[in-house]
């Protein structure tokens, strides 16, 4: 392999010759092999980086601070990134020391090569152009990097919203596609009143839904930044002007509302808007974690479970039983709502690690968060086209149930009492009979009267009932 | 011990004769033995749940569902308890199954044998009153605990809002007092720049601060309740103009904002609220953590550490070192911290494990979530008042790290270059001797410009500095 | 109150006068007040506390570093500790900044005081027998404590095996009690093939019972302590025979295999007993966890659901539906079983807090384990007895599941193939049809070989089958 | 592309005509594509797979239920997987649904094809030899599975112990090379007694080496395996003497002491061996991330920290801070070992999740446990060779701190008392004065005597000392 010598504080090192990257960037490469995924698995990040490595340039252009050749090479290498470029070479891992350094160091030394070939130079030829000196100008990891990260989980964010719309969407669908299927609801696994199908699906489009309000507001916090603090939040080796420009112009690149942080010192170590995020996703998992498991048990069987829908069949179950089909999909997406929040841990642990004046950690917060939102991201989409869209009711089955259910006494209460209700209800679990039969037998009600109350218009909402 | 005899679904049981609760409390009483934590520890519970009685009474009476003579001695007797009366008869063990079916009942009970007795009845008497049939008329468990929960949770949150407010004025209050003291910043626990002990103690203030908000904002979530949606969110059993009047007359009642969900059924089983509102707390415990852990280093010492601040001595430190004294305020307010995460997963194991229309697990949730803010509480007030009030700045300390520091370089490489900077930083690592002195000797500058730009004023802000 | 004065390293301090404990535990009262229990909720923590004194003692008087009526004294006070007297003077607050000094203080005033009275003194008399000087001697809290923490998790973890060995009995005794009911087992919530409901509770029993062993791993490891490395591990101020004698004493004290750790460094900062301890109780949990949702699984209906067994109603399930029960035991265990898993994370994050020759958190760490050990004893006490014991079969519900299950066909493959398997279960599936009427339909066994191959003693066990 | 037509019991789907694999892995490919890290990623459980269809092969064909020539096919194209032929066809993404029956069924048709072209047939003719009705014969799923999981985590356990003991084997010599230097311990981050250098890293390799004896016996609960036992433990489908016979061939071809279970049917949904697996992998990680804090704290600095060692720098610290060199290396084992605990969470939320006769939830275990030890086995590996090695101590650093140091006072206190040492000990602190200085001015205790209580002979180590 042909290479080419770099030289940075520690001497000399060889890069391979077409790298774009640079020593920094291969010494990292050595250094951190833990995961095996590189920061190219993200291109929200790469984009994000390429987008404050921009915005820092053209503010450092308008206050004289980076003569305008050189920040407009930057600037159009920043393009080229954002546009796409260049993305495999953000090689380092994603679980580093050094709080991002690395990271940063990365884009640096992409761009700076890819600034110089734009004018004339070669790879290497830093005299021209230097990833630090230049690229990196009035920035230091801990501002430049926590901003990349926090537009970078924005950009993230789209897609996963789109697919919980999506979702929703498709829940809502099955909602009313349900809406007369009159079934059993159970609490505690014990069966209760009744309710529709079409109102389980519906809750589920509401409880998910709702997530999409959770992560905007989350991601309204993300859109205050640390950019121009530098190095511990005091701005030292910025121009007093070059904060307020540098965020204006990130915030015209991005398309979001960035702001400065209110106290720098403060954001500069702090992670608490990465918790938060991590919160709600972990929260997303949740509710979709207990959905699956709904859908689970709502589908067990086919002859000795609960059998009130279909999930469509994906694979064959099992490999030593004929015709068995299982939920595969619910059970996939279970799984990764385990995996979203046990990074929700990961990223609490690394959160509570910071000291003093940085949070040395960061990377650990960035690869879970960006993971965990790209995890939901395909297992969402998943479950939408591989298994609610083609969930099928049982309706026979959910009838059966509620004809045959002691717990549609309860809506007999306010007319034969608590005390004949609970008596009906012993007798009809001892005897196997009917609430139905066993009422008339008595004839504490007689039939018209028993079929309105017991019909599903009285059943499933609020009536006028007598004191 | 005399008793009574109280008679329900099960059969007769007896319950000691001057207990205000009944047969169903006396139940879960044998049954859960789990923590030894009653109601009665979390008064905000109890306030809340005579609330929901209260407003579930009124709204009742005015419907016509209970009689008005009843519907006065249940809302007399829910003042009574809001008033503080006998919390002490609030006696389940608060890990329970049933869904905080015992938790409401025993509620029910407590409030039915003392509108009996102001009606002038006995205890026990439920066919002048009772608790199923009046005091918990038109509700269920499953909406009438929930719906106190959200609101205990709020009555819960202001006295931690207040503990906050008053930690954050303190560490406003030293970071003035320390606004003079200029020190090094650290990342990665290595010399960075300068920065005063004044910044750091702000960034301490305003990171904390900024929770409040997210407080309110959790709090907001709890405002959508699920009252009057009874079993399963359906409504079954309720007057149709039940839900809207007894949430109204919650909202008079309690001072707070409450309104109905917008889907009852998802609400009945969501604990997504839950889940933001503990997750709110664990942000809160990891940034309480990290300032503990930062007060531990900074006092770090006397001799061996960092010694940059004292704590006020609180007890003697050791039991063989005559002499020490430990840092045991902010060690405990780290364990609470560490507890609080813990209760979070807690909440969310629980949350998890909803199942179909209700979560059962529901009340580990509750317990977590008012547990993790007691702690909280208890924890904050001694860190301000046994801690935070007593910290002495060690400003000679901190002036001599910075005059031996090599980190100060950095305010020298806009001037020197970063070539030069890097060159001398490795020198005065090796050789000991201070940057100004190697800067002096190469006569890379003069010494006027260096005590300029080495000069608090001038390491601690942006300034201009030249291309 | 009636108060002494005492005086310590921070100055004098009033004690209320017919306290046991001294200054430094009324400092400790003051200052902590994090979860409101105190030391004496763990009664185990107590006795060997004092068996840790006593062996000290005994070890100080041998090498002749305490005076014999001293070290009597000490020894005779801490045989009534160890008894059952005074446990109430056990006072702090588990949640403790120092490491454990204010427990171990607590420990030494009690003593102290006690031997104190025994000698004719006074309480607060120090100038005849000290705290520090006398109780401690040879001690640090950084040895002393953690030691009497392994021995408290030993004496705390008997009764607990006994409740796991009482559950296993009854878990055993309903395998032997439901050995010939024959039902269907069930594989990812599908219909699978057939077994007994003796073998699942038997499966119940072997899977609880292996935590035993794992226990008994896990107390072994326990059996290593650092006594007499004081401060740091060192030994600093202990006669070199001390450390030998006072373990083989606290042997003898305790009936505990009591040994010396190789390192005392090591071992003096090391929670790794702890932290796989702690891991054995999450295991359980989680084995105790599944066993309950499978009870509330099998358990649930009674019309709509599996239907398998009925668990003995505890209390009313409902205050609003008359009828309902629900399996109020098993979801108690299962929030335990939650609460239990969060403790390990907070074992977790305490563990991993330590610092250098120390871990302060070390009382969280103690405060969980023990908590964990005590509501796992009670929850496993009351399922045995609340609910295992009373569980009984729903035979007829288990029979009807075999008799239209199409996993039985199964059993067929080896003697019909896989196709014609496949093919004949998609066909029961659509048709509703069993597969018995199918297979004889088509003449693909003739009704004797069909009888046998579906017979129980076939499908419940491997049998011999032709290639 | 080249596309072959395959059947299931869905119907036909096209399959990459060079693919070894077939239909189904082809549908699980389709299906799961949330994590994006195959089969393929972790060759220890390839490799397992292939020795349990080998063992099975062997022991159907001795029993007459496989004809030879298929047997010997098989056989054959598991030894070549076993030596690493077409690892690269294990194709499917580790979290999937089925319970693991993706990856079992990529196996069996992987080795189908395989052992067809050895037989002289083509990919996808599995009339000659059929992926389940041969490669599965005997087997389910739910134990072969489960079966390979034990082996893979056996086999992957071996290397990480090597770098376990290389790590242990150097901080031992690290041990040695400081054994001379005596410094500060600390605890509570607050200045204790003497000790050396030697001693801190001496505790470091014996509190991790400890971890290899946990391994051990952790592996040893893998060797009992469920094979055999097919789809829920019963052995249905298989020959009587199959079981010992197929686990009798695994352990040979394994070489592991392999036993079957002594309960099939609890073996086949217990996942506590795999829940105690990962908690000793958290348990590691625990007193990794513990030595690294440590290793950050010691070389805090270079000015203003603790500074008593230096790590190698590894790559440039700071983008804006000229000369800084960060201890990136502890810092990415620290977020490694954050990574391993929230696999653990990941591992016991799986594991509390199984229901009934399986846990559909293993593919998440078996991707947590073999992803956390192979990111263990890298972080440790670049611990050792990248940080460990280099280490260099600063001796004068920590001999000025126990010159300076207040703590030393305690090696007095049995010479000149508690309650002069604690005096002395004040005025040190107010004063600045050494020790050494206040004690001679005093007169307490003569120059010589001194001296020699102070040696670090007498404060390392336990001494003779007068009561």
């Amino acid at each position: 392999m042909k290479t080419r010598i770099e030289h940075d504080l520690l001497g000399d090192l060889e890069v391979p010759a077409d790298a774009w990257y640079g020593i920094q960037t291969q010494r990292a490469l050595d250094n951190f092999t833990i995961t095996g995924v590189p920061i190219s698995h993200f291109p929200p990040l790469i984009r994000a980086l390429a987008m404050v490595k921009s915005a820092a340039a053209r503010a450092n252009r308008d206050l004289g601070v980076l003569a305008p050749h050189k920040a407009e090479a930057i600037i159009a290498a920043c393009d080229d990134i954002i546009g796409g470029a260049l993305h495999d070479q953000f090689v380092v891992d994603l679980i580093q020391g050094g709080a991002g350094t690395s990271t940063n160091m990365n884009a640096n030394e992409v761009i700076a090569n890819l600034a110089l070939t734009k004018l004339g130079h070669q790879k290497g030829e830093y005299a021209y152009l230097h990833p630090n000196d230049d690229v990196n100008r009035s920035q230091s990891t801990n501002d430049a990097y926590p901003t990349a990260v926090c537009l970078a989980i924005q950009f993230a964010a789209e897609p996963l919203e789109r697919a919980i719309v999506r979702l929703k969407a498709r829940l809502e669908e099955k909602g009313r596609e349900f809406a007369d299927i009159v079934k059993m609801g159970r609490t505690q696994l014990q069966d209760a009143v009744p309710m529709t199908l079409g109102q389980e699906f519906e809750a589920f489009a509401v409880n998910l839904g709702e997530d999409i309000d959770r992560l905007h507001e989350a991601c309204r916090l993300l859109c205050e930044v640390n950019l121009g603090g530098t190095a511990i939040g005091t701005g030292i080796n910025t121009h007093p002007r070059y904060q307020a420009l540098a965020v204006q112009y990130l915030a015209e690149i991005s398309g979001k509302p960035i702001v400065s942080a209110s106290n720098l010192v403060e954001a500069t170590s702090d992670m608490g808007a990465f918790v938060l995020f991590s919160g709600i996703l972990k929260r997303f998992a949740i509710k979709l974690g207990k959905m699956c498991n709904d859908l689970r048990l709502l589908s067990s069987g086919p002859r000795t479970g609960l059998g009130e829908i279909h999930l469509p069949p994906m694979q064959p179950g099992s490999s030593i039983m004929p015709g068995k089909v299982n939920p595969v999909i619910p059970e996939a997406v279970n799984q990764t709502a385990y995996q979203v929040i046990a990074s929700d841990l990961a990223v609490t642990l690394a959160a509570e690690a910071g000291q003093l004046q940085l949070n040395a950690m960061e990377p650990l917060i960035v690869y879970n968060i960006l993971n965990a939102m790209k995890m939901l991201e395909a297992a969402i989409t998943m479950l939408d086209e591989r298994c609610i869209a083609g969930i099928r009711a049982n309706a026979e089955q959910c009838q059966r149930h509620v004809d045959n259910s002691i717990g549609i006494i309860t809506a007999l209460v306010p007319h034969i009492g608590y005390a004949n209700a609970t008596r009906i209800a012993a007798q009809a679990l001892n005897s196997g009979a009917t609430v139905r039969e066993l009422v008339l037998a008595e004839g504490l009600l007689d039939e018209a009267t028993l079929d309105r109350l017991l019909s599903p218009r009285a059943m499933l909402a609020p009536m006028a009932v007598a004191s």
